[in-house]
C-alpha cells in the first residue's frame, strides 16, 4: 500500500472493536469454483474468532468447512466518503465438539429463523486487516489493503 | 435452494434496479491466493455491466484484470431482519479501448479522489442473482443462493 494514500490502517484491536459492533458481515468463499459472497449475522468469540450459525443442511456449512475464507464487515457513508472496512481471513470449520457447541448455543449468534438442526461455523482470525476511510479520500485508496 | 425457505428470489431486472440504487458494492476476488473483498463505489453500464474506476497503479486493477470476480451489494436491516442482496458474477477486464474509456469518463463512476492515471474496470454480468429477505426469516435462508 502507499504510505501517503490518506487512509488509516486499523490495528487488530480496533478491527475487532468495529467488528463487534457490526450487525452483519459477509462470508467470502468459493462456490462451485466461483467466487461467492453471502451476508450473514454473526458473533465474535474469544480471540476474535468469527462465529456463524446456520442450518446443518445449508450449502454454506458444506462450502466453507475446512476452507480459508474471508469475512468482511463495513460501514461506509457514501455522502461523506467516510467509513471503515474490516476483513478477517482464516480457516472456517464446522464445530463438532459437543462442549463447544453447547457453549456457543449460549454465547453464539442467534438464529433469525431457527432450523431443526443447526451448526456453528468458526472462522479463525489468522489475518485481521482494516482500514478507516478519511472523508474525501478514495474508497479504493482507503480500503484496498493492497493498493 | 429450498422452495419454501421464506425468501424471494429476485429476477435479473429487479437485481439490476436494486444495484443501481446502491451507493457502494464489494468486489470479491483472489489476492495472493487468498479470498479478498474490497468495498468500492461503482456505476452500472448498459446491460448491467458493473464499472469501477481506480488508479492504474492499484493492486485492484492488477488483481482482477481477466479474472472471474463477484460483485456484491446489499441493504440489510438487522432489526427488522429484512433487506436484499445482489451478486453479479463475471469476468473483470481493465478497459483498454480509448473510445470506451472516453465514454466511461463521462458516464462512469466518479473518483472519490482522482488519481493521476485512472483506469476503468468492467465486470460482465454473466450471472446475476439476488434475494430479498422476508422479515423474520433466516438471513442464511434468505440470502444463501445455494442454501
Amino acid at each position: 500500500m502507499y504510505a501517503n494514500d490518506g487512509f488509516r490502517e486499523l490495528d487488530r484491536d480496533e478491527c475487532l472493536r468495529l467488528l463487534a459492533r457490526a450487525p452483519i458481515g459477509r462470508v467470502v468463499h468459493t462456490r462451485r469454483a466461483l467466487p461467492a459472497v453471502l451476508p450473514v449475522n454473526f458473533a465474535l468469540d474469544e480471540g476474535g474468532v468469527v462465529v456463524l450459525r446456520t442450518s446443518a443442511a445449508s450449502e454454506l456449512a458444506r462450502a466453507v468447512d475446512g476452507a480459508v475464507v474471508a469475512f468482511e464487515a463495513d460501514a461506509v457513508d457514501a455522502a461523506r466518503h467516510s467509513g471503515w472496512s474490516v476483513v478477517v481471513t482464516g480457516t472456517a470449520t464446522v464445530v463438532t465438539d459437543p462442549a463447544v457447541h453447547t457453549r456457543l448455543a449460549r454465547t453464539g449468534p442467534r438464529s433469525w429463523a431457527p432450523a431443526p438442526e443447526e451448526v456453528f461455523v468458526r472462522i479463525e482470525p489468522e489475518l485481521v486487516t482494516g482500514r478507516e476511510l478519511v472523508g474525501g479520500r478514495s474508497l479504493y485508496g482507503c480500503l484496498d489493503v493492497g493498493a
